[in-house]
């Protein structure tokens, strides 16, 4: 009688619907539980197979957690499309484990084979551990494969964790506009949007909003304006810039996590929130899935001893040098540089990890940037003869550049005149009006998302921690 | 001696850091406060300035509720640079209000002008009520308007209550691509991606992703991948439309709320969540923002009598009937319309008026559409002569359609064949993968953010509940 629950194929869905309905649990679920339930129904994919003449084990995953539910059935309750890959649907009971590595077991009355799988075309394979770059080959099916549903599980977890980390400082959040016709002052070469449309007939030079229109490279211009009302703001959405870089560090399309303070004076206060962000969000996830970084750091970044590594950040707090003192130390070095460290000049990638290595391996501030290396919109600290803004960058190991900061330039005057020598008065008419009405100090920072799952991961190719690869398979999808 | 703090002007900052440092609170925290306090800071901008001979009242607010603070003060303290849209710092006591309508007042000792407003060129007056169409104009300064600041704070709300309901449902949130060569068949008219610099120079026909890219109309194809490992996840993110509307009701970008289910085999399921997820995000505005729901309600939507309205709707189970009955009812209607109803044609939006109002202006689900309405992903129910697939819409007064969703076709054979007909099988090899490999019956919808709003707000345009509007200013911004 229980064969015939174990019908497969297409049509067996709604051939099956009659089946009394026991306790539908998810795996994470029916793993935590306490005490054995008697009727359960639980539905997942097959991570595993393993027939013997008494008994057959089954491995049944439905991405509520990295750890498979084991199914222990009579072998009567096997079935031909009743294979690794395959989406099944077991009711059964659930009662504690004999076994040490876990803590309930699913003793299975019936096992449906709601969706087959076709194993000889399917590219994963079972009990192999693929590597991220084969599996990044297959955009619409890497999510089945366990370390990419880590990932994936982590990446939703962080992103709930800034949710909560702002909304419980009391920041309002804002969706800053995805298309805008401000590029924020250089930040990088642009993608700019037409109706398809009219990109397919250009004869008419027209554009769609009037104006040439850019996806935005940064929502912080758009959140100082409501940092004229809000003492706290923050947006955590996508950014882009056209660079068609192969790099490890680049994305087209990427997630920025931008918050901006008003009545904010000095820069220690933004740098604070960033250590906060960071410990926080990092703390939460540590503790949320601590199977899923577990796997991550195990399988694909062993040499880093990350979990050890990250405690011990969250420990300590972060240290601070100014640009000044990091070029100090840079002439010091014994290494020779290939671009030689000179104040003035830009922090190249040598630099930034020579930085961090002196500095211990860890998280590093380096604040009070050369005046002329940074946008207008950053205050002048009016120093001398070395003539600095309030800007501070996050550097990170293995990854450089992870957050970056500054005080905003509140002073009507001060701002009027760099725009007018930038020549940009016009276009920045408005953010001048904002220093007219009610001006206050504030300041704000950004953090990439991607590169701080990277960093706290130890993920070295930045497309194995976003859910869809770019650049890597002819199918954009 | 206190005179001297209450400096203006853009040196003032730095000059009054010595200040000695009080408790410093929000304007929410304080007008919250259970007891008197000794020592306070409260930081923000001026909403109303009144002298008298004995005593100055002024009302200060930093868009942390929409109650300002009342600061009493000795006219000793006024200061020329004391206006409306100033920014100021106050010290001092706050202490119990003898006035009905506050809890606490602040006793001011110093008042310091953070940031002067140059009230004559400044376009929002004290104690006016701009329209919003006279404060859409200013896309940078209308947040400091009161009524677009409650919509900002609600807009916060609701959004953290998204990601909630679905965090505290075991959902994984998937970042769907923004930019995809995929145009989910159909949904509208597209925006086209290319980088800025092959813009300026089309001659080499070459496109940066290699293939043309679009801006994503909808996430549901990728969750659908997702919903391959995951039984539950969820996006929230912009999508987009390239209609040059002046509508109240379409914008060209906007935000969706979109959730896949697996294993799921009944439309009943899918609507389910749809419901409690307007109930749930609901109630939680109402209860964490009751003050400015109510403003909007009384200045923007007056005739409407909406809190009672929604807490009727709150209470009551959304009404459902099938496309079928849908038309049965608008042709036994007294009304004529302009398009005639008729089995197997669109809903207009005067019939979606008619069947909210027949349903007593609540909302409404429509299931079961005409199988040659719908896209090819949507289930086949089978069922004739009037061929249905499993899809729903759900349907509320003043906006029509707020949610649209379905049962997505698992089966292969079924998918397949409607894909050939359609002459997609190539493009959409991808999806038809996704069937071969564990396919399990899945579904899913998707909710307008800013049309949840306008219907929960009862606010007219649609640009409106939006932080920067758009199509309504030279300036893109």
């Amino acid at each position: 009688m229980l064969g015939a629950w174990a019908c497969g194929g297409w049509q067996a869905v709604r051939r099956c619907a009659s089946l009394p309905r026991a306790v539908r649990l998810r795996v994470r679920d029916a793993l935590g539980a306490r005490e054995p339930v008697e009727a359960v129904r639980v539905q997942g994919w097959v991570r595993s197979v393993r027939s013997q003449k008494e008994v057959m084990f089954l491995h049944i995953n439905d991405g509520s957690s990295l750890e498979h539910l084991q199914v222990v059935a009579d072998p009567s309750l096997e079935n031909r499309d009743l294979t690794f890959g395959s989406a099944v649907e077991v009711q059964g009971k659930l009662v504690k484990s004999p076994h040490r590595m876990q803590n309930m077991e699913l003793q299975a009355e019936t096992i449906r084979v709601v969706g087959p799988c076709d194993i000889w075309s399917f590219p994963l394979k079972m009990k192999e551990r693929h590597p991220l770059e084969y599996v990044r080959q297959f955009p619409h099916l890497r999510c089945r494969n366990n370390t990419l549903g880590s990932l994936l599980r982590i990446r939703s977890e962080a992103t709930a964790a800034i949710h909560s980390f702002f909304q419980d400082h009391g920041y309002v959040h804002i969706h800053t506009p995805i298309i805008t016709s401000n590029d924020c002052e250089g930040a990088g070469e642009l993608f700019q949007v037409e109706a398809s449309s009219e990109v397919r007939e250009p004869a008419e030079k027209t554009h769609f909003f009037n104006v040439p229109a850019f996806l935005t490279v940064s929502g912080q211009l758009h959140l100082e304006v409501m940092a004229g009302a809000f003492t706290h703001v923050f947006t955590f959405g996508p950014t882009f810039r056209a660079e068609n870089s192969q790099s490890r560090r680049h994305l087209a399309e990427f997630y920025m996590v931008e918050a901006e303070l008003s009545f904010t004076e000095s820069l220690q206060d933004i740098m604070q929130v960033m250590e906060d962000l960071f410990k926080t969000v990092t703390s939460t996830v540590l503790s949320k899935c601590p199977r899923d970084v577990e796997l991550v750091h195990k399988y694909v970044s062993p040499a880093q001893k990350n979990k050890d590594r990250l405690e011990q950040i969250l420990k300590n707090k972060f240290v601070t040098i100014t640009y000044s003192e990091a070029v100090e130390i840079l002439k010091q070095a014994s290494q020779t540089f290939t671009f030689k460290p000179e104040w003035g000049c830009d922090l190249q990638t040598e630099h930034e990890k020579y930085l961090v290595k002196h500095c211990g391996e860890v998280p590093v501030f380096v604040i009070n940037y050369p005046y002329d290396l940074k946008p207008f919109y950053m205050r002048d600290n009016e120093d001398g003869p070395q003539h600095t803004v309030a800007a501070v960058d996050l550097l990170v190991p293995g990854i450089g550049e992870l957050c970056g900061g500054s005080l905003r330039e509140e002073r009507l005057p001060f701002l009027e005149s760099r725009l007018q020598r930038l020549g940009l008065a016009d276009a920045y008419q408005w953010y001048l009006d904002l220093r007219k009405f009610g001006s206050v100090p504030h300041g704000g920072f950004g953090m990439g998302f991607e590169r701080y799952l990277q960093y706290i991961l130890g993920v070295d190719n930045i497309k194995d921690v976003i859910p869809f690869p770019r650049f890597s398979h002819s199918c954009l999808l």
